[in-house]
């Protein structure tokens, strides 16, 4: 035989089993995106390279996956560029469409150019794959879904009150105990100006973040080695040290910001956020007696700095050993790249992947998805099948998934079949039970056998 | 302003409302294949170029959208190749991957790649975009969605009537009148071995299928013109003349191919398929009085010559003039190409696109699919917002799908917001309910307007 034909490293196939499983993680995470008013959208795979280019540093125009020209490929390319190393400037050359690197910059070119179809605020959820030419590793791949939404077009802050909503909704139906931590650019910022060194807040926050494990002297000796002038180092002991609930962390930094303009703006983008949730997530909102998921100010959560401009989020699952599940934050100015000035939006994105991996360690799936087929019917032969068709007619007219095993084959080899797919119920109908027009229902989980009719069987797996 | 950004011709993007209508079809395509049993698979965009290439013809290839290797994608190339056009050559030198072209050569791969898993027969399905480099033109796309189901591991022909009853289903449930045409590649090889031409029988079956538009003695002119023999002409008359019913033109050819074992293959195969078809659509099968979509026997029926070998459908809509809008056959060696020889399957195709055009032109979508958010929370500002909110979420766990307007703005732009939306209920709530502890709930259908409690107005929306 052949060599085995295979798929590019860092992509996958998902054969049923695997599909059964993530269609319930996209269906859950659709339906409560709907159940929110958000509507999906769906952009090509291929964007311009002048889309794409330039929009996730140069790192990013790295990992774009180019596609080649078609036809003469080579017409008009530089002949100088030919003799060297494959340049970017050549892949520009040769490639004019790349893979989406993300679902946010094609949303961004999707809002500009359809900006006269659209009634802002605009509600989007989008589930589509995203492409990036990473070296694969453990739990990174080239191929991966995101399921984002986002509100363009208002600042209010109660979108972001009602993606936690959403993020707390979802999570709730995984039936996965996660906490979300909530920080805000502009309180970093804050600390910024306080410090009076805005290049050095990543420092800080990377210092702060060490506590638990280093210690206090560790982390100011790690922020004095960074460059960071002992008298900043003094005014960030509050910051360093800042405990307690949210209410008490709030009061600290109201005092220890209070010169900045900034940062008590973001002091209070937090604190309203904090309140609505809490009040929208209270047991007699969710008809849960535990309430939401906690929501936690965490001055050490600083993701994107560069994009984002308001509340910042992040999830993190309590029961796995796992990165950020899930992420997201403000942004105000996510359509001036496309020449779209002054439209802000707030988003967050799901990562199936790692909620896949989460679900799975847990095993936190329900039972029901991961039956496929509930009934085969065993064929012996012609006569057989032919007696069985319409009762397989009125099984499935009655939503029962079901099928007839399509060879009159070896028994054995169907109830084998029946046994590798799970299918939890079989049919038989042989020379008796056609003469008294009825079937022996095989409950596949207890071998308990039934003589019923076909309306009984259809009663019987139903249940 | 910048430039208006773009997508690449031959692309997409689809808004709200096209996605509504387009994930109904996906949806109906998609529980239907999974009553008969099917089961989902999903394989990546990215194939290697290796087990696309040579799968589609000298000119398919040429169709493939090719990734650019990642790093130094000179390295090793060719240097002769590079001072000449972009060569088809060059091009494999510079790209190891490419896009998936259909589904079928994946579903190969799949099957071969991940065999000592499977059980069969195998039952998939898979719903994924697939992109040609095409010429793009009206209703003829570079990126577009196909809907396939295949059995790959039996012979047995109640597959093929299966399919069938899948594409009875599925048009039914869309309440697209269609007709199933049937053929089979083996008729059409006794045939050709009939008139000792195997070479002439696209010829033929392109010169039968004008006998309505040009009459016979054209016909049978056409026929001479084509190479054919006058004595073989004679002998295809009773086939050019064919008619009557699918009974009759089964006799008919029964006599015509009496000399032809294959030929007579093919005539029983249909005939147990026709037969079969009528048995499970009858009216006491389906439960519908007028029984199911008709199946008919169509010799001119020819696609994918070289690919099919025994039974052949296709699906023309009655009601609209446009081309197939679903196609299958069996084969019987499809992974013979990955080196694992002897599997025979049978597979159909539903066009989703076309499928997408004839919807629309009937203007068949269900109401209720084009509803996204049912109820709009109308925002007077933060208090009204706050009293608004225990309502809002109590509409959501009732499963309504809900919205508040995040900003405060003007009355009329929120009612505009809620108009272009197509939002059927809006909830307001100043003063005077706020007092009462009630809504005033519009029904934007009708104008009508009452004041109701948060309980009733779930109601209300619900119904």
């Amino acid at each position: 035989m052949a060599q085995k034909p295979s798929i590019p490293k860092g992509t996958r196939d998902f054969g049923p089993a695997e599909m059964a499983r993530r269609n319930y993680i996209f269906d859950t995470i659709r339906s409560v995106y709907a159940l929110y008013g958000f509507r999906q959208i769906e952009t090509p795979a291929m964007e311009n390279l002048s889309t794409l280019m330039g929009k996730y540093g140069e790192e990013g125009d790295k990992l774009l996956f180019k596609i080649l020209n078609s036809g003469d490929f080579l017409r008009g390319v530089d002949a100088q560029e030919l003799s060297g190393e494959g340049s970017p400037k050549l892949a520009s050359q040769l490639c004019e469409k790349g893979l989406r690197y993300d679902l946010t910059v094609p949303f961004a070119r999707y809002v500009v150019q359809h900006r006269e179809e659209l009634t802002l605020p605009f509600r989007r959820f989008q589930i589509q794959p995203v492409w990036r030419a990473d070296r694969p590793q453990k739990g990174r791949y080239r191929e991966f879904y995101q399921c984002d939404a986002d509100v363009v077009g208002s600042d209010s802050l109660l979108n972001e009150v009602e993606l936690m909503q959403i993020i707390d909704e979802v999570f709730h139906r995984f039936g996965i105990r996660v906490c979300i931590k909530i920080n805000n650019r502009k309180i970093l910022t804050g600390i910024a100006e306080l410090i009076g060194q805005a290049d050095k807040i990543v420092d800080i926050t990377v210092a702060i973040d060490k506590l638990d494990k280093i210690g206090l002297d560790a982390v100011n000796a790690e922020l004095a080695e960074a460059g960071i002038p002992q008298p900043a180092i003094e005014q960030l002991q509050p910051i360093i040290n800042l405990s307690g609930t949210n209410e008490e962390k709030l009061a600290t930094m109201r005092q220890v910001l209070k010169d900045s303009q900034t940062g008590l703006k973001g002091i209070d983008e937090v604190a309203y956020v904090l309140q609505q949730y809490a009040l929208v997530t209270a047991p007699a909102s969710t008809g849960r007696v535990e309430g939401g998921a906690p929501l936690q100010l965490d001055l050490t959560l600083a993701r994107g700095l560069n994009y984002y401009t308001g509340c910042i989020f992040e999830v993190k699952a309590l029961d796995v050993e796992i990165g950020s599940i899930t992420g997201g934050g403000r942004y105000d100015n996510l359509t001036g790249i496309f020449g779209m000035p002054g439209l802000s939006g707030v988003g967050i994105s799901f990562g199936a992947d790692r909620i896949y991996d989460v679900l799975n360690q847990l095993e936190l799936y329900p039972q029901a998805i991961t039956t496929a087929t509930q009934l085969l019917f065993v064929n012996f032969g012609e006569t057989e099948a032919a007696y069985a068709l319409p009762a397989l007619a009125a099984c499935r007219r009655a939503g029962i998934r079901a099928e007839i095993y399509p060879d009159a084959s070896k028994m054995k080899k169907q109830m084998q079949y029946a046994n590798a797919r799970a299918i939890p119920f079989v049919a038989l109908a042989g020379e008796t039970e056609m003469a008294d027009g009825k079937f022996t229902l095989k409950d596949m989980n207890t071998g308990e056998q039934t003589v019923v009719t076909a309306q009984e069987m259809v009663e019987k797996v139903r249940s």
